[in-house]
């Protein structure tokens, strides 16, 4: 591989790369990467992963009896892939099961909307409530709202979400989601309903947890929507019933409501705690040969909602973090450091797995010196971002410029890991994200409409490559990248 | 004009006009035409109807309240159109309603499909039933089979309807849906399942007929599918429960099958007779200045499913053909034959307006000089066609030549005309067709997401410039077309 290099390196047009020199990564380390990019070009494990999980288990929403099909398959999976070690790591949260919904117009134009309950959210009255709607443009209006405008109505948060190819809009949009049942309630609203956070045209309202775990304070007193865990830890349904409407019923009820300022609605839905359930993280890895201590995790969330069967969100994230890894064993190859991938339990309704991970993990995460999580669909990498030190920024360059035939472009100084890494990077593991293009990800996100059908094979291929590059090399880099690294504030 | 007109001779440009001088439409006529599609290009009333339609009734399936206001709605407006005339005609027809549905996979991956009951299906046993699926290619391959292969089966049809812009694949494909029960009940099968006829990637499923009102001939044996109607006439349920599959379900189902090849459905659904009802065709007319008794009729059905709101399904054609025949009134021309718009009651489960229509109107059918029917979305035109003799062919030529500046081509000489039209079609009556595009239609039609947003009001301009030229030129035109014409049968 040497002599290759160093031929290759006479040539004229390796002029600009010559110019600035790699220095941290060996020739010999970029020539191996390469090799994995080329044997991966045509590799489809990834896509027959996904395809089998979301076949053969369908979704699997934390708690259900499909959670345990899915860790099963996993634990079977990552046999098969010929990790060294599979593991499998206690995960125990509260289950919360969703009922029947109807949401209708009463009056002159009665007819049903399309809408699901947010996760977590309490039932109406069995008989669900009749009320008056009073529609706000966005969060900040509904929480400028007097009690007066909302005692006894139900609020409806009619802001629609606009299609990035970063996802952008998504955390200006998604308080409405998980702070609007909450303030909506200490207006005195009996119900919330949403617009969707989401960027599609289809009737497919979106879910997504109604409430922020932190949402209800140690202190607060019991009531009818509390429960305590067998731990101690307190958890809250939603303080009022909290819906999201598909976007073309978000319209429709829009156009309604210019027609009919008072308009009523009947809202009935269910939802309520089942009790608790022990699920796991499912944990693959390749020892490193000569740094096995050091770790390096990738990783996806094994759960999904309710409704589709989570091929985007996140079996992809699953499966390409997963072939990536298998892929550098399946190639010969041996990283200096341990490779780590983490099929993460019930993300979805409170990042219960990544929480779970850091606190097992706890006396290792100093040597966890990099972590990446894949959980934004199944699109092509565009860019790779970076939470480490300045130091060991030409580092990240140097992966980049092996990303760089795959179209990946260096990107910022600031990436903050996937959910299930906030508690490796509250304990000062370097992140690493590899962007994907998420232009359809909010189409489809937290719908029916997540089915396999929506992943393109090749853009997986595309995916894989670049983990399997950038585990290569950053599992095998002669610099380790400092850990308890405190990231800059974003200003 | 005639002034203007000559001039504009003069002019080299126009040489190739020249050449082939209209002699059929006068210049006179043709400036009219220009003139109401220059007013057109900016008039928003077919969107505004539409929409009033879509958000206040809703969807309207026949024979629910939702059929009275559309009823209403439609009479409202249409007298506010300003035609001379608004009538009612009643339309009477069975009711069917439809119940719940699951449909479930048995065995090792257990999970849900998403799936609708066609139209006037039968109910499975209130609990359900459970049974192996044999999967079939096409509904050849359903019709080729033994009843050994079926007995006690559910029978399973997985063919996928490709995009076309005109349609072109429904006529392969729905007979899937509208024979498909027939055929697997005559071989032993239990249930039908097929993949929506559609061509979008939602879970969605499509609904539609799964009989054809022919389906059950006089003289078969009465059973418990059968209803006779206060008029004598009998029509029947399915001859076994019939649903369909979204596509993403079919494909889960496909897959499902070559790992499970002996898989097991729960088929659980409800639908039935409730009785009969009378809707009503609601009829608007210009009445014609030198040739009253002259009838060109234009229309769309009023009903929609029970799933959307009906918009491009058929509110688009209602609204279109309404707003063009309005718009020449507005524009203060009169037409020398009668133009009327028919809103056609319950189109979608056996064309029981456009028969009642033809039935209604027998005597005067002689006169009706021609007839279009807007019911393939709210797709820009791109063609007309006509059914005519060939010697009124040139004035359909001419026609074209003014439709030319809105991206019109001149189409084949075999127009069916639409499903409404299908009487005054047998009697003779000169069809045309203003063709849509359709590359999208299927991706909606008789599912949920057949909504407003889904129309782009462009487009909806361009359909009513079209409607009111081809409605001037023709309700004008010197020449009358024959009638009692007998369209070459399509070898």
């Amino acid at each position: 591989m040497r002599l290759l290099t160093a031929a290759l390196l006479c040539l004229p047009v390796l002029a600009a790369q010559a110019e600035t020199p790699s220095t941290l990564l060996s020739p010999e380390l970029k020539a191996q990467a390469a090799s994995l990019q080329a044997a991966l070009a045509t590799d489809d494990t990834a896509y027959h992963l996904v395809e089998s999980l979301t076949t053969e288990v369908g979704a699997r929403v934390a708690g259900s009896e499909a959670d345990a099909r899915a860790v099963a398959w996993a634990e079977k999976h990552f046999k098969q892939l010929g990790f060294d070690k599979v593991t499998l790591e206690p995960v125990r949260f509260p289950v919360w099961r969703r009922g029947d919904i109807r949401i209708s117009v009463l009056g002159d134009s009665p007819q049903s909307l399309h809408a699901i309950a947010l996760g977590w959210s309490k039932s109406t009255p069995e008989a669900g409530l009749s009320a008056e709607v009073v529609a706000f443009d966005d969060l900040d209006a509904l929480s400028a709202a007097s009690p007066e405008q909302l005692q006894g109505k139900i609020a409806y948060v009619s802001a629609r979400m606009e299609k990035r190819r970063n996802g952008g809009d998504y955390g200006r949009r998604v308080a409405a989601r998980s702070s609007g049942a909450e303030i909506a309630a200490s207006k005195g609203a009996v119900a919330l309903l949403i617009r969707s956070i989401g960027t599609d045209s289809d009737r497919l309202p979106h879910t997504g947890m109604g409430i922020w775990l932190g949402g209800i304070k140690p202190g607060t007193p019991a009531s009818d929507r509390a429960m305590v865990l067998s731990n101690g830890e307190r958890v809250a349904l939603t303080a009022v019933p909290a819906a999201a409407l598909s976007n073309p019923d978000a319209d429709q009820l829009s156009r309604l409501l210019k027609l009919q300022p008072k308009l009523k609605l009947h809202y009935q839905l269910a939802g309520q705690y089942v009790g608790e359930y022990t699920s796991h993280n499912v944990v693959g890895e390749i020892t490193g040969s000569t740094k096995p201590e050091e770790i390096i995790v990738v990783g996806g969330h094994l759960d999904s909602w309710d409704v589709g069967t989570g091929a985007i969100d996140d079996g992809a994230g699953v499966a390409i973090t997963a072939a990536a890894v298998a892929a550098i064993k399946k190639q010969g190859l041996r990283p200096a450091r341990t490779l780590r991938v983490v099929a993460f339990a019930n993300e979805e309704q409170g990042v219960w797995g990544g929480k779970a991970y850091a606190r097992a993990h706890a006396a290792e995460l100093a040597n966890h010196v990099g972590a990446a999580e894949s959980d934004f669909g199944a699109g092509r990498i565009y860019r790779i971002d970076a939470g480490v030190p300045a130091k060991d920024w030409p580092l990240v360059q140097e992966i980049q410029a092996a990303l760089d035939p795959l179209n990946i472009e260096l990107g910022g100084q600031d990436a903050g890991g996937g959910a299930d890494l906030s508690g490796m990077r509250d304990a000062g593991v370097p992140m690493f994200e590899l962007l994907q293009d998420g232009t359809d990800y909010f189409d489809l996100h937290h719908t029916d409409n997540d089915t396999l059908d929506k992943i393109d094979p090749a853009a997986l291929r595309q995916n894989v490559q670049a983990y399997a590059t950038f585990l290569w090399l950053l599992g095998n880099a002669p610099q380790r990248v400092q850990t308890n690294f405190v990231p800059t504030p974003t200003p």
